[in-house]
């Protein structure tokens, strides 16, 4: 059997005991470090708190290892229990869809143990889940590369008054261009896209497609290191929040669309003006 | 402070060990019993499962408790720690955003403790949390109150390609209309919608209106107590999904949009024809 086991957001404690009832179980424990492993303040080293609160030791699947033998993983999972741990929630990224129809193929049995992921986590800043539109992904803009897919997306939820969750590109376990060219694996520092510089890279492409789908003026929401015990959630127009020092990763930030009362209030709590502290809970 | 903790969708043991330690420490634990505490197989009158897993008593707030007296349970708060459960995560509903914006107001310290929702686990199916559009609520229609707001919903979301989920209704503790007139409170027994009751309703607004939002032979994905050990899924036409029985409650429904070719492999695995099983998991 592979247990597939969302982490959660904030640090090991997280885990629920159900999750962790499986861990015990298994006589070999994987987590993948694709996505983001950072939240947990946990480098691809060093994962010796979970080691310790499972009592058993942990292996880290880098990207190379999901992507090229996750065959092996699943032909473990087929003679005995494994865990593949998920930082939030099993389903957030496409990856774990991919692990799972491969499993099925392979007629490995798959239980999925749920936990939070950021795609609810937002409801905290009290924007209401089911008034947000498609969620979108701002990537990192190079010179040469600046995909803006996301625009359309955007202006298509504003037009229906809904919200935006735009999810900020995170770099880990990168090639370098250079070790690509030489055939041998070097990689480059991870890199996480801060809330200021999707703030900058969303007003470049309104002003290139001048479709007003947003504007400075616009209200949004920047939420940085969501379910930590330091998080931050600052309420503002992209203007202000530019301004705003988040502090270390992870960051998202949402483009509120048409507003109810009670969202209102919430909001209140958490604007730039309102909020000296910039609401660090 | 108060402790708004999240238990997850399937039973005692989804609750995080970050929420099992809070509500260790509060000298009082409240338990909403507002929208639905089916999943845990708990009736309003038995929370026993949960007071031996706490080592506690819970107190079990209904309907009116969380809409008349929480200024009681934030005043509590404001002098000692003080827990309230949620079934889910603590903003799925409208109403824990309410008790975050009073208890702001009465300056009573907030911890929000995350954990899985119908939102995010609904991922477990295939379909990729980032293509769907607005969230949408079906009430049970009556003789004289057929509300259908949600076809526009749909039809929009249909028309960017989004898959729709539909939150389908929950009636507990619904006063009798006669109690009302007597001035006396009694309640109509607990209904849950199901997936047929909602798939026909539907239908029904389809044909009234008639504007193609989706047909008969739309695609769709039933699911059944989602995040439980015995949840249910399976995908097929509105017409096929009429014919299944899902059992038990809590249902819901994705209308499924336009699918990509990792996200079709896995409704593969699901659907009514090729799973003769009908996905038992």
């Amino acid at each position: 059997m592979l247990y597939i086991i969302g982490l959660g957001l904030g640090d090991e404690r997280d885990i629920t005991l159900k999750g962790l009832d499986a861990i015990k179980k298994c006589s070999k424990v994987y987590i993948e470090a694709y996505t983001s492993l950072l939240s947990f303040g946990i480098s691809t080293n060093g994962v010796s708190t979970l080691e310790s609160l499972y009592g058993k030791p942990v292996t880290v699947a880098d990207r190379e290892m999901v992507e090229e033998k996750s065959d092996d993983i699943l032909l473990e999972a087929r003679d005995s229990d494994v865990a593949f741990l998920v930082v939030g929630d099993p389903f957030g990224a496409t990856t774990h869809s991919d692990l799972v129809v491969r499993a099925k193929k392979l007629e490995v049995g798959v239980k999925v143990i749920h936990n939070a992921s950021v795609m609810n986590a937002i409801g905290v800043c009290g924007l209401q889940l089911y008034r947000y539109g498609e969620t979108v992904s701002i990537p990192f803009f190079t010179e040469t590369w600046r995909p803006d897919s996301f625009y359309e997306k955007i202006q298509k939820n504003r037009a229906l008054g809904l919200h935006t969750l735009c999810l900020l590109d995170i770099r880990v376990k990168e090639p370098t261009l250079e070790s690509l060219c030489r055939g041998k694996k070097q990689y480059e520092p991870p890199r996480y896209m801060s809330i200021n510089t999707a703030i900058e890279q969303l007003l470049e492409v309104e002003q290139i497609r001048g479709g007003s789908a947003y504007m400075e003026d616009s209200t949004c929401v920047g939420l940085a290191r969501l379910g930590s015990e330091d998080q931050m959630v600052v309420a503002g127009s992209m203007k202000q929040l530019l301004m705003v020092d988040f502090g270390p990763p992870l960051h998202c930030l949402v483009i509120v669309g048409k507003t109810h009362p009670v969202e209102e209030e919430m909001l209140d709590f958490y604007t730039v003006a309102g909020n000296p502290d910039q609401s660090k809970e």
